[in-house]
Parts: structure tokens; C-alpha cells; sequence
């Protein structure tokens, strides 16, 4: 069983690295491109006999206490 | 329009950060975890006149130019 964990940094919080990407794409002629935000993304491979539902809550707890800081970031986790 | 790029390590490719990860989570107590691996995820907001296929071609671009390495890392986009 496999966790998917996305972690984004929160609406209101600056994001001077997805910032310099969007200034960098516009340097290379794209000129479509509003806005690009950077977060994280974790694989998280977890025992076969693991059920779904006990997946999904270690995986939230993860992300929660270990992969994501709930101050300034948001985070997503999808069990695949 | 918005697209969502997830760049992974190439499977072959020593994830370090990711081995950190799941040291940490073990020690934690969480003992179901086979293996953590860390990537990153990008999200780009386009113009909203431009079309599905405009917006995928564009971060498809992106991805492969600017946001992955090609040599060590995958990509995959989304469009959202």
C-alpha cells in the first residue's frame, strides 16, 4: 500500500522560491504563466497488510508531525 | 487553468533525504513503513484563456526544462 503525501506551503505565506521559478519561465519566454507555487511530495510505501483505513491515519499522522509544519503549510495525503 | 507537476527521483536513484525520513519515522514508533522517498511538487497557474491542451504542452515543457533533471529525475503532469 502506498501513501501519497503533498505538502504546500499555505495561500498566505510568501513563497520566494516558487517566485524565482515563475521569474525564471518568464525569462524563457513563457509569458502565459501567472503564478508558481513550490511544495513537497513523499512516497510513503507502507506493509502490504496494512488496511487502507490504517494507512490512511499513519500517513495523516506523518504528515502532520514529521513531513509538514502546520504553521505555514498545508497537506494532502491520498492512499494509492 | 492550473497545472500540478510532480517531479520523483528516478527509481534507480539513492533518495538519502527519503532514507532520513524513514529513519526518523521509526524511530518515532511507526513500524509499518517500508520506504519514504521525497519529491517535489509544483503548482503553476496559467492565463485562464488559455486552452487544456496549450496549458499541458506548456508545463509539460516546463517540467522537463526547468523544474526536473532528466538524468535523475521523472516527471508527471497534471492539469487541473
Amino acid at each position: 500500500m502506498k501513501a501519497k503525501v503533498y505538502v504546500t506551503l499555505k495561500p498566505s505565506v510568501l513563497d520566494p522560491q516558487g517566485k524565482a521559478i515563475h521569474h525564471s519561465v518568464e525569462l524563457l519566454g513563457y509569458e502565459q504563466i501567472e503564478d508558481v507555487r513550490q511544495g513537497k511530495y513523499f512516497e510513503i510505501a507502507l506493509d502490504a497488510n496494512v488496511s487502507e483505513i490504517d494507512a490512511r491515519q499513519t500517513a495523516e499522522q506523518i504528515a502532520k508531525n514529521v513531513l509538514a509544519n502546520p504553521v505555514i503549510e498545508d497537506y494532502r495525503v491520498e492512499i494509492a
